[in-house]
């Protein structure tokens, strides 16, 4: 399947997921933007809500409802979790095709969703039919998905990390922990206590300890690569900036693993992957802003007996937006960078 | 001169305008980088010197002289002051066309230059050639241009702002009074004392008050515009972010002249102009981060009979290399704005 | 009147000027802090709603009622405008002393309160009594005052820049143009859609362009400085910091004004002062951070005929809090530097 | 001994170290600072270096050769690590108490050091009588001591997070993770490549991977308060923030402990303790800016069977300066917290 374009629509406006795919997709060569949805802002131009749009994409916002009658090829989801599975629950898959960047279809049971998220799964039906879209792990479901959930931005930096070693079987899948760093965005567009510019400026801290929802994604995806069960420990923090996660992740070397070995395993498994990058030294958040990179450093240190990773995205792009558009490239057979080539912006 | 592809040199490679020029033309369609130099650190890739364009760019750099065989359409000097002049002293223009990024050929005379820059001017003969690259004034002498000298960061700010307004009688000449706001990338990629994270960091400054060397820059094209020899003060001070420039301006109206009548000029002014948005209420520099565009705005106090304009743009690009690469595009008669279509990468 | 202790309230503790009162007020060596008020938050330690306090200051929040019975010598109204105004009316100045931070009793009479705030005064017959509390200009009549109105942010940046040379007839009260630049923590601790750390990190905007209220505070004030009366042009911007004030300001001298007589009327002006220091080169807002100093530059351009001061100020210190507490020092006859001897803390 | 007043002197005044030391000395009411040496500056004055000192501060900076005459009871070593071991091993202790804030004396072997640090101790005589100087660990030792070593930024928080739980056998000293974010001032004053503020800031990165000097002194102190050998990992990371540090520690929790338990130990371990706050969730590292503060915070996971521990300073204050002023007091048997009553400057 590789039409010359297709037609798409942005579920979801207002948060910064919709405006990244805005950002993204407008010059996208195959990709026709028919119609961007909000409830609460329909009727208004895009840029209305995001000033910076302005003279790129100035249409009108639109209701769900309002896209009853158009022909589309694809839907994006940037919609909150439980409005996605509801959305999905009630219109099916029978239409178009679904990248949905909520975490709604990510997990693989509607128990272990309720177990963190705190709700019941009312779409449990679809979860078999998704497709986690890491396309570094699997290209070929993404290739032919009608529903395809598109990975949290921490489940992104981690899981790119620790994959090729636990599926080399360079470190055990026991004891791992994993101390991730989150830019601000990472919390959402709408503001908050805990988002005003004072309290951040200048602050950093720890949150959701023990018990943040990315937490089973990272286990569940990793467990499947390790082929057993696994229980990691994970801790975002707030950084003090918009954009970018930081990864630093700690795990036992299996006998005989040395830092060369660790970056040979990363090498095989990225040597072909058009986003992934294998850094000889750790990378910096900076390094990939804007841009839909993962980099990745691992070493082992022998001193201690663990195998440290380091891994950086910008989490509005491949955390979110830019990966979506990568699972599209490859759910329509495109060359998996088109409208991706933007280079960091850095400085 | 409509060529499919043309060849491109950028001379200097370790600052931020050959970064950012390197940015901006690797996805452009018309552009073949086939050399970029360093002295310092010839023969290491450029990815070397700045690690985000790891897989990106990694060409190895060369030196001045490595140029010496090389077929090309047109070279960037991304070179500082003083050397800038001195290439093309000694290399002319017979050979290629050059958009020079330096200060070097940017004021009318070599003795306005030596009072502002402290130093003699080596290629007088070539100033009366040199085009001031600012397309919203300039395009047709620009698109024959040999030697065109792209316009510094503050200036294209402040006359983006000023310019219409003076061009069509709506403020005085008299007693402009120009407030700028950089951030650090401004300074260069030199490390220095004035740069030092935690000097610069949740602090804020003026610096170069009354000497400036961007001053005559503004007040020369200024005056072109009115017709008539200005003299304004203006005090740049430094933001602590990378990207960004703001500039506030203050102006004397004319009799008759409002709030409607100054947004009218700017209008009027840039309607066809791709990169220059009018906008209702005052922009902030993250509206055009990493974009090339101008974002301005006026209104007019009869209280105290002032007109105020702001305006903002990303200094690394339509400050520097983003209004090079516009202005190739117009040297070599392709749409302004191929390579140049990446939206503001906001938030 | 000098007492060894004096037995202070703060009404209004969950704002950014409640919280630096308490920081300030803590070390104080002649202050009892006998309450602090919140009516949202009575019941709680103060420390629950600012947790930096905590094993400082734990006493629980009171309401204003709970005032009622208490002996108290002075209190600091740390509430919004409006608020203000009505517990004066309410309560009146027999009880004890009062500073208020508030906006409330700068302004000189109902009307320009009412043109500028929007809403009418409503104790307007304590407009008269009320004392500017800027110590460097109204120490006297401060120090018998029943009533303190405690200038604004920005207008105690300009004033102690502005007013020591239009009283020294230095520069022409006509013409005056001030742009100021303000940390975040000025637009209040109240979380909001344009103080989102988001939208406010690596940006920088005008805001209030033409009306802002502090406009005719900077006015009234130096107009009775300049002996005329001033209409001034004042715009704030936002800086992506959360402490601070620059302000820039722009006026014209008198015949014969140069650099060393502007730089000789600040010296003049505050060579007893304690907390205004006159700079050689233009200061940086982090050199005041944290303290109750103003420091202040002054030049004068021969070439544009124009002098330029450069002020700053911590405007939760000198901006706010630390001038309530020199107040109160004053009020009490203490040395002025009592309890704000706290150097700046930079970086 | 506890005289009213003692003779002091920094050696060191052009680093954040010697700097902090002097706004904490200024307002401290036992301490006559007598002399701040700089072998570079020598004869400028102190805020010539430091201008926001101007007013507070501005002795002019002498060589250490001009102490030679002078009475002194105490020095401090604001000195670069190498400097500071020559200066005891040339002048000896018995002229004066010192506390050296460099990383000379903290490790307990010649060997160690070496190993660590790449250089040959040259002072290693006075390694025995040397007292780490933790003030929660070594009160009574310090008291007596000649010769303190300030303990480091790093070690200072992790060590106050963990030794409590180690100490009275709530984990196990195996497989201990480090994981910290430092602002940078912890790479001190001298402008570099890596502290150039656009690299900096937005940005956020790791370094000195598995081999940073910290480590051992980490694991040194900590093997004591366990009674056993420890190899721990430790990873420092780069924030972009002047000041603070947060560690994240993860260790293996003993049978039977819980997030109650670890908690417990951390409140009988700091009950009096006049610096050390224990948290009832993550603290942040703008809650102690500028103050003298650790705040700590532990839990327990049961799902993954790990201790986690958050704890914050501001590097500079208890990390290094505050830190040396709260040893000073117990030296010289003053109230532990005189002249460090100065609380969080936050926002």
């Amino acid at each position: 399947m590789n039409p010359d374009r297709i037609r798409v629509a942005i579920l979801g406006a207002t948060g910064y997921t919709g405006s990244e795919l805005v950002r993204l997709l407008t010059p996208h060569p195959g990709v026709d933007l028919v119609a961007v949805t909000s409830e609460s802002r329909a009727g208004e131009p895009f840029s209305a809500v995001h000033p910076s749009f302005r003279g790129i994409e100035d249409r009108a916002l639109v209701t769900v409802a309002d896209l009853e009658d158009m022909d589309l090829d694809l839907m994006f989801l940037a919609l909150p979790h439980r409005v996605s599975m509801e959305f999905v629950r009630d219109h099916g898959l029978q239409r178009c095709r679904i990248i949905d960047l909520s975490g709604d279809f990510r997990l693989p049971s509607a128990e272990m969703y309720e177990a963190w998220y705190g709700t019941p799964h009312v779409a449990s039906e679809f979860l078999g039919e998704a497709v986690f879209g890491l396309p570094e792990l699997n290209r070929t479901a993404i290739a032919g998905a009608r529903l395809v959930a598109n990975p949290g931005c921490y489940p992104t930096s981690a899981i790119l990390a620790l994959a090729p070693l636990l599926e080399r079987n360079q470190v055990s899948p026991e004891g791992i922990v994993i101390d991730s760093k989150s830019g601000v965005t990472g919390a959402g567009a709408t503001a908050g206590e805990g988002t005003h510019f004072p309290r951040v400026f200048g602050n950093f801290s720890a949150y959701g300890l023990l018990g943040h929802r990315h937490t089973p994604e990272i286990e569940h995806v990793l467990g499947l690569v390790a082929g057993e069960e696994i229980d990691l420990l994970f801790t975002p923090h707030l950084l003090p900036v918009d954009r970018g996660i930081l990864t630093t992740a700690y795990a036992r070397p299996r006998p005989g693993v040395d830092a060369e070995s660790v970056t040979a395993a990363l090498h095989e498994a990225y040597a072909d992957e058009p986003f992934v990058r294998v850094c000889p030294t750790p990378p910096g958040i900076k390094d990939v802003r804007g841009s839909n990179y993962c980099d990745v450093f691992a070493t082992c240190d022998p001193r201690t007996d663990r195998v440290v990773t380091v891994s950086v995205i910008d989490n509005l792009v491949k955390g979110a937006a830019g990966q979506a558009v990568q699972n599209l490239n490859i759910m329509f057979d495109w060359p998996e960078t088109t409208g991706l080539n933007q280079g960091p912006v850095n400085p």
